[in-house]
């Protein structure tokens, strides 16, 4: 079972609603480059590498279901959709990453028939899949040397096989370090407002049989300052040059909190995940989020907020670079500063 | 009406239940030590000061219930209802203060009758019900001397009205400022995992017409960053001799957010809050409370986490000294160093 997956008879997209998860475990088919968008937008899609790789599918539909029958037409359909797809989620750059790639491929193509791109395009989108588990099992297998027999570590978001095709980032690290048998216990942040991490993380880690419990997003301080944490690990929607990192809303004070005791912060992406065009934090868009999605919440059954109230909802937020301890990705731990390593990493990457 | 108040008629403690607003606005009749006692525990009464007005009643309540025919049995009586309503809530030390109050009260009337020493009990109650609205006026009018016309605050848990007897500590000196005519907006912390902030606080700021919005508590520090805030305002359950507070939990990790962007963070709470005899915030028992309350919520309708999962549920944590800009009591504005500036403060209160 995975996150996202290519239904090659239908010809289309299938993911989990991860909106209906823990209860329900369901999987939408989505047809159309529009739906695909929609699900991001909507979150039943989330995660910096899903996202990436539920757009690199979006755009082979956009190619499959566009009637053009020249290729500047095809071309031309394909960048309406790849901006489409890209105002779904403003804030990770995996989706544009996952976009440009394909973009390029498509631009290879360009002495082809339209048909030969659809085909190229459908199969750099799988390639993308494909890869993204590779690069999960190494970061997994690179963070995990940070990981001692015995740690308590605390998790924000869900950063696991949900978040991306099918292993993991932060969480897939913790499933290295527990399928080399070192003992974990991880304390998981309920991530508000949308409890990605009551929802999903402890629903996966249940599967992986990792103890855990759950803890509300303002009480890891306490749990910090006690000194029996030995390390914090969360995901990333867009790293900066400067090492600057954007994740799920929380992760700032999370990672103040760890500085503040001394306990190492650890962010774990794929490379895709680096932005070099982005300078800094502040160069990053935070996407604001409808208020209902705070308010909308029961409390022993009752509503919780009086009626007519409002929220604001930024859905991430800016860690700076000084905060963190180390960033994983696929070709390593990364240390400070950034600025260089990050560089390094871009290089060693594909485009 | 008040959230604690005195049924002279029927003898009785009246209390508004504050687990069923803003759904409803319930009180609460509670005839005996035991039933204060168990509304303190359940959290139908809360806020510092309005549970140490309770526990006041309490005692005066186990006093009129107790059989005692002679003044040491009376006396053996309160010693044994003032054990049970201390074990209340651990963390806040208003309950012990007030237990410890009337206590000496009972002591002062040691030639007396057992029902003199009954009624000078309630009138001593009584007491510290009134002095607790006078107490936060003062608050507010010392507190609101730091905030401007046009700020936007931060808030966190709920302060107010339905905190003390009657109009607040943090959200009093809000209050005191509004009715200044100063202008503000609160962004108010929901509070995870009770939620007296989205429930209690917004509930309160609509009565009172002061604009605000509601943010996940882990939202805090983008605000912060964001260069818009101008001061964070809180409680607290207890003040150690150097300054430390015990607060609801967030408050640690709100606090670490407003230092890292030079944001001012005050504590408001009345000199009964203060307790000189523990010496830091290592000293201060931390309530842990059942993880139900983390885990029983729905999402759109549907329940959170998976079935089977645990929780850690501290209520309170601990905000070193060096995090606060000033605490506000009825006496004035503390500055650093608290160490001085407490104990000068205790002096001029009441033991």
């Amino acid at each position: 079972m995975q996150t996202v997956s290519w239904d090659s008879e239908q010809l289309a997209l299938r993911v989990i609603d991860q909106r209906l998860l823990p209860a329900e475990l369901r999987l939408l088919t989505l047809r159309q480059p529009e739906e695909v968008a929609k699900a991001i937008t909507d979150m039943a899609v989330r995660g910096a590498p899903a996202v990436g790789v539920a757009a690199a599918f979006g755009l082979a539909l956009a190619a499959l279901r566009s009637a053009a029958t020249t290729l500047p037409s095809l071309l031309g359909d394909l960048d309406q959709a790849a901006a489409m797809l890209r105002a779904a989620r403003p804030t990770a750059v995996n989706l544009t990453w996952a976009l440009r790639r394909l973009m390029a491929r498509a631009a290879e193509t360009s002495t082809a028939e339209p048909d030969a791109v659809r085909r190229a395009l459908l199969l750099e989108a799988q390639r993308v899949a494909e890869e993204d588990v590779k690069t999960s099992r190494s970061i997994g297998q690179h963070g995990a040397t940070l990981i001692a027999d015995g740690d308590t570590v605390i998790h924000h978001c869900n950063t696991g096989a949900l978040a991306s095709v099918g292993y993991g980032t932060a969480l897939g690290v913790l499933r290295t370090a527990h399928e080399q048998g070192k003992r974990l216990h991880v304390l998981v942040a309920e991530t508000r407002p949308q409890l990605q991490g009551a929802r999903l993380t402890a629903w996966e880690l249940r599967q992986y049989g990792i103890p855990y419990e759950i803890i509300v997003d303002a009480a890891a301080g306490h749990f910090l300052r006690s000194g029996k944490v030995a390390s914090v690990w969360v995901g990333a929607d867009r790293i900066a040059a400067n090492g600057d990192v954007a994740n799920k809303i929380g992760t700032y004070m999370l990672a103040l909190a760890a500085h503040a005791s001394g306990v190492p912060f650890y962010v774990a992406a794929p490379s895709s995940s680096i932005d070099l065009g982005t300078p800094n934090g502040e160069a990053i868009p935070i996407e604001e989020r409808p208020p209902e999605e705070v308010l909308d919440l029961q409390l022993h059954g009752r509503p919780v907020a009086p009626a007519g109230s409002s929220a604001r909802n930024p859905a991430f937020d800016v860690t700076p670079a000084h905060l963190l301890s180390a960033i994983v990705t696929e070709f390593g731990v990364l240390r400070p500063p950034f600025e260089i390593s990050l560089q390094q990493t871009r290089r060693e990457a594909r485009p």
